[in-house]
């Protein structure tokens, strides 16, 4: 039974993610967000909403260029420290003590001390309300090397990032557990069914 | 250190979401996606992204609406199958055995057995390449009782929703263990280098 909890912005999962710009000054800056995914294959494609009264807005306005730095567990107090102030009044990498490192490809730094990292041109700016939605080229991915696997794969279970929680206002991550293959678990059902003589497919 | 993974659709956590959505005859058809997430506050917004090849492409053109159904982990078969057929061939609602309910608020149909349904219409069609970003805005959120905290809030450790780890094609959920409070973890690391004697806001 389902009860209508109202016209929410509510969903799990919600990424928890720290976007670097640089001020028009050029001086780097952080903001944590929780709004956000890949939305395009071709080209590869990263979508952000932030509102326009935040820093970030302004510096990405400014040189059309982000990055997504995907915390893990690990820097969960600042990450947490990044989303409570201004970069207007702060400098959030003196202050948390993280490693902006420039980026070689877009006009954006990045934190060295995190695991993954996407490094974005702006494409679109969507107005949309309250936020603004960035639509930017993911132009390259960047991984800590022990967050690989030897195919050379990006393991969630090793990059451990954060999840917002938004019901209980906590950061999660994800578990040990693992609930099956994509594309292969569902086999099962159609077997299954099969087995039972019903027609699935 | 860093290694270079190359221009890729790479990010964690990525959902898993089960779209609901009826053929321009009015049959309920589901599709599974990993791209989307909520992206506006006012008017309350979520964004997905599909292929124009879809089956679900073409019903959302035509009713200009969708919902978002959020498995848990305990349907996780069910939610792998639809992400492998098509609602071409396949009438998905009757192979996984999951039930159609017929919105009161949208053109869309939502799943019952899941905990947690967003139902959205189109406010937005953006085309992004070989994606199509559709905004839809949040009517009303849905969720099972026994999903709710004492405060009427949907906790993730009772949803527990299905992650897509993109690195190693499996599906993960969130763990037990919470790394902190939003917007209080943070301020260790203040107090902390305050005690330190750097200024830090």
């Amino acid at each position: 039974m389902h009860v209508s909890l109202g016209a929410k912005t509510i969903s799990f999962p919600n990424p928890v993610w720290c976007i670097g710009s640089y001020d028009p000054s050029g001086k780097p800056n952080l903001m944590t967000i929780a709004w956000g995914g890949i939305c395009n294959a071709k080209p590869p494609s990263v979508t952000i909403s932030l509102r326009k009264v935040t820093h970030t807005y302004q510096n990405i306005m400014t040189h059309k260029a982000y990055t997504v730095n995907v915390p893990s567990v690990h820097y969960v107090k600042e990450t947490d420290y990044v989303g409570m102030v201004s970069g207007e009044s702060t400098d959030k990498f003196a202050a948390t003590g993280l490693t902006p490192v420039k980026s070689e490809i877009v006009k954006a730094p990045y934190i060295k001390e995190f695991p993954l990292i996407l490094e974005c041109k702006v494409l679109q700016i969507n107005e949309l309300g309250l936020h603004t939605q960035f639509i930017g080229e993911i132009m390259d991915v960047k991984a800590h090397e022990n967050v690989l696997d030897e195919t050379g794969g990006a393991q969630i279970t090793k990059v451990l990032p954060l999840i917002y929680g938004e019901g209980n206002s906590e950061y999660h991550s994800v578990g040990e557990q693992r609930f099956g293959k994509v594309f292969q678990i569902g086999r099962q059902l159609n077997l299954k069914k099969q087995k039972a003589g019903e027609l699935v497919q």
